[in-house]
């Protein structure tokens, strides 16, 4: 079959592997506790923080803004909500801890059995616009058992630019039908299949909260459609 | 200490955690029973491949050759030395077979348990001009229990070029003091060294077999000074 060359996994990270919406709630819920802030919704919180990522990485996309990595642009989103949010009482090294829940974001319950049987068969990793940094703490802290790391960062390129999918393939050899994007959002798998990469659609309907609208369900026949990480699993026979 | 900062530890590999000529040799002898070759020295075989390393990453680094992976120079060598040594009986596809040894080097006896201990405290990967297929391989074939990898292929350059070095700092933040560069060559840890990361140095004194002249012990104060990855985290504390 089509997909019997993959011999590469790489993964989204935010919302595909890990749920930040319910890391970011639950640590600023303790922050809010401890600094005795007044009643805040942290998950509208951790939404508008994550709302902030696509127009930001979009300016550097479009060359307004030369490359920054995620870490600077998640730092600056912060300080942009912190006043509607009631954190705006923060000093700037309380919110530079705080900037780093990103390194700290929880797998989902399926993740860490799922990429361990995939490790079982296939060489894993990430390709993520989170920066490298990032993915790095984030798998110590959480034990993402992953063979490699790939960034924006080591390309100065945020997804979907071209330059994140075909250097990927790149460091494996040069054959995207190798590869296989394993991702919970069709935009991602689109651009991916569009440079000759196989495509795996994770459906995770709530990652955005239970009023998620988008990416509920694979909007394209990928090459694997799954509802969690151990479904991929499955579906390739691991 | 100058070295509680250290969070990261990048290795040098072919040398400092692989023994290339043993791995070499012991394919070659199984190649050369296999296909019916002539006795050959394949430590001497293993010695010549090696050899030709450094001049061919010198024409990339000084701009002769386009970027050229390792996989293909080392490929490129095997042509070059076929005839001297009797393998050019090998049909082209032998030869891209027998070249994948370089994806399949052995560690030491220290290198897999040193690394699972530094791996408890540190963020452990590769800084290698090593192609980054092949560390993915080789860490798949070996088990070598890497956190990340880093490659030349990343930078486009090869070590001692500074935007090696650079490039794995800018990973982890741009601070060089939280980096430090793991080698069995002199030469190596001083390019790091002039870049502000740290620097750990393993006597490897039979690498190049046991008339090796090169790299017998520290020829600086380096910040760590061992025999043995195992050595490196004695001296780490871990």
């Amino acid at each position: 079959m089509s997909l019997s060359k993959v011999s590469t996994l790489i993964f989204d990270i935010y919302g595909t592997v890990v749920d930040w919406r319910a890391t970011i709630a639950e640590e600023g819920r303790a922050l809010g506790q401890d600094k005795g802030l007044p009643d805040i919704d942290w998950e509208a919180f951790a939404n508008a923080w994550r709302a902030g990522y696509q127009p930001a990485m979009e300016r550097v996309r479009t060359g307004q803004q030369p490359w920054t990595t995620n870490d600077t642009l998640q730092r600056e989103r912060l300080d942009e909500i912190a006043i509607e949010f009631g954190i705006g009482v923060l000093s700037e090294s309380e919110k530079d801890a705080f900037n780093q829940v990103w390194h700290r974001l929880k797998p989902w319950p399926d993740s860490i059995a799922g990429l361990t049987r995939l490790k079982t068969k296939f060489t894993i990793g990430t390709l993520s616009n989170g920066s490298f940094f990032l993915l790095a703490n984030m798998a110590k802290h959480s034990g993402l058992p992953w063979d490699f790391l790939l960034s924006g960062d080591n390309v100065r390129h945020f997804k979907p630019d071209p330059e994140t999918y075909l250097g990927a393939v790149e460091m494996f050899g040069g054959d995207a039908g190798t590869v296989m994007l394993v991702a919970a959002h069709n935009d991602d798998l689109e651009a991916a299949r569009s440079f000759g990469l196989k495509t795996a659609f994770i459906a995770r309907p709530t990652e955005y909260g239970p009023d998620q609208k988008t990416d509920l369900k694979a909007e394209d026949d990928w090459d694997v459609i799954a509802d969690s990480i151990e479904g991929v699993a499955d579906a390739l026979g691991v």
